[in-house]
């Protein structure tokens, strides 16, 4: 089995939802156990009528705090529990929707990094018609040098070779144009890198191929990765909206005929489908989820780390950076 | 009048498209030089029975060509023609679709910039329903110091305010948090600039405000902007062409009432709507383009150039940089 430790505190929609999601996840035979404070998370569970596991954590890390020092200053934290669960193998991997920066530091304190990672990166999934394709990385780390480029490469591949079952993975590097001079001297020497790295490397792409077919692993820094996630999401989602809206006015005998397509596309770009972005390189699973996520996401979320354990993704990935 | 100078070299499509833009232009009324290679553009004008104006340009900066080197090695370069028609006023604003490094390196040293204007920046105007945002620089600095990010912020809202006619314009840093802390150095000390300056600096915002309404100028490097920008277009673009895709099965009788919404979508969002971006900070008018610019686009363009001049964009961004 596989055990998931969810930190339910410190998110935009409350405990509420995450508990929600989580006894979603258990109706559907996942194995959860929920930490959180438990004056504020015992009540959820009473009214549901449930038993699920509950690891009290008395202080919580909010969204404002920097991370380095809530993590300090705050050792009973739910996110610090969690992953103190994971580490110790009393659950096999982390899903927290609290602050990105706090289980990312957790993570690497408490849950360490696979022997040869400089730099642990958030994977996220980008829906697109067929397979999805991975960004990363998307907000771990903002400043970044051209080794980290080329590990996020690495890792970006094995992952989409484990995860979405990919042969030979295409690898690009995020930039503004396809000559392999283009770009800051960032993308220039990890371009040479990518270029010696055991992927299929197929060249600078731009922020337009993300949502294309040219690529399947896209590389570049956390603050770029972060921006180009956030305006994929926002520019899908006016699209959509300006499509409902344009759709208001049709006459009664009409609309049934457009729901059925519309439902498919909400299918196709939902980002909640995922739930979850791995983040790769640390010793075990940890699943980070945008801070607004839904009792949806968050269920998607918990499936998404559970079927990392089951494929044994961390172990892959170890032998994988290892080298054959 | 607002005469502009047409660089119709060294475009994806080619020199056909861009003459067949400059025509649509001057028929309705603009006032168009061509600039270019005598034996590849005269045979389009002959075919078309204009006399539109050329001047001959024997040289061609590629896409693929250092602007740097191209600049010093082709002095007969169409581009640098077209800036030298600019600078000695024999043509208003430039126009050029051409490798945007050269374009912008070209109006650099042959333009000039306006007094205390450390770099130009491209300023490009985001399709959002209501009135369009600005986003820069989307391109020509791809790394900057905070107070680059200072002037990007003061020119672009005064573009916002010529241009669009915005009172107040709201300037955001395009970050990845709203706490004044998230993000780079970069970031953090261009926050502190802002705050001081005179624009009405709304704080941080996140990708995916861009095509929302929390701003009207979003400021970032033009790394980010680049693939903010290409990403915007693809994902809008992936959107309209999976609802297309969904409803290409519906019945004939469904079919019409499904056309007239989605054209108006097009409308919307399409690409082509604004045809070019300024490059703000020079002292005379210039409009890059997109390299494969369809003769829509271009058309759009020197309309936006014209606009530009007949506005007194430069005249009035000058007297606003030095202030009141």
């Amino acid at each position: 089995m596989a055990r998931i430790a969810l930190d339910v505190m410190g998110t935009d929609r409350g405990p509420a939802e995450m508990v929600a999601g989580a006894l979603m996840a258990v109706e559907r035979g996942q194995e959860v156990v929920l930490v959180g404070r438990r004056d504020v998370v015992e009540p959820e569970l009473l009214a549901s009528g449930s038993d699920l596991e509950l690891v009290h954590a008395p202080e919580v890390v909010e969204m404002g705090d920097s991370p380095a020092q809530a993590l300090r200053d705050k050792p009973g934290s739910s996110v610090l529990t969690a992953a103190r669960l994971v580490a110790s193998g009393k659950a096999d991997a982390l899903v927290s929707a609290g602050s990105t920066g706090a289980a990312m530091a957790a993570a690497s304190i408490v849950i360490g990094r696979l022997k040869g990672v400089l730099r642990p990166a958030i994977a996220t999934s980008i829906p697109r018609p067929g397979s999805p394709s991975l960004l990363l990385d998307s907000g771990a780390n903002l400043e970044v040098r051209p080794v980290h480029l080329l590990q996020f490469g690495i890792m970006g591949s094995l992952l989409a070779e484990i995860v979405y079952g990919m042969v030979r993975p295409r690898v690009a590097l995020l930039n503004i144009g396809s000559e392999p001079a283009k770009g800051r001297d960032l993308e220039r020497s990890a371009f040479r890198l990518l270029e010696e790295a055991p992927v299929n490397f197929v060249g600078n792409v731009e922020g337009g191929d993300i949502t294309g077919d040219t690529a399947d692993v896209f590389v570049t820094d956390g603050f770029t990765g972060n921006v180009a996630l956030k305006t994929i999401e926002a520019a899908a989602g006016v699209v959509v909206r300006l499509v409902n809206t344009s759709f208001i006015d049709l006459p009664p005998d009409v609309s049934p005929h457009v729901a059925a397509p519309m439902g498919e596309l909400h299918k196709v770009i939902n980002p909640e489908r995922y739930g979850g972005a791995h983040l790769v390189g640390t010793s075990a699973g940890v699943v980070i989820c945008h801070g607004s996520s839904s009792r949806n996401a968050i269920l998607n979320a918990i499936r998404l780390a559970t079927e990392g354990v089951k494929g044994g993704l961390v172990e892959r990935l170890e032998r994988g950076l290892v080298g054959p």
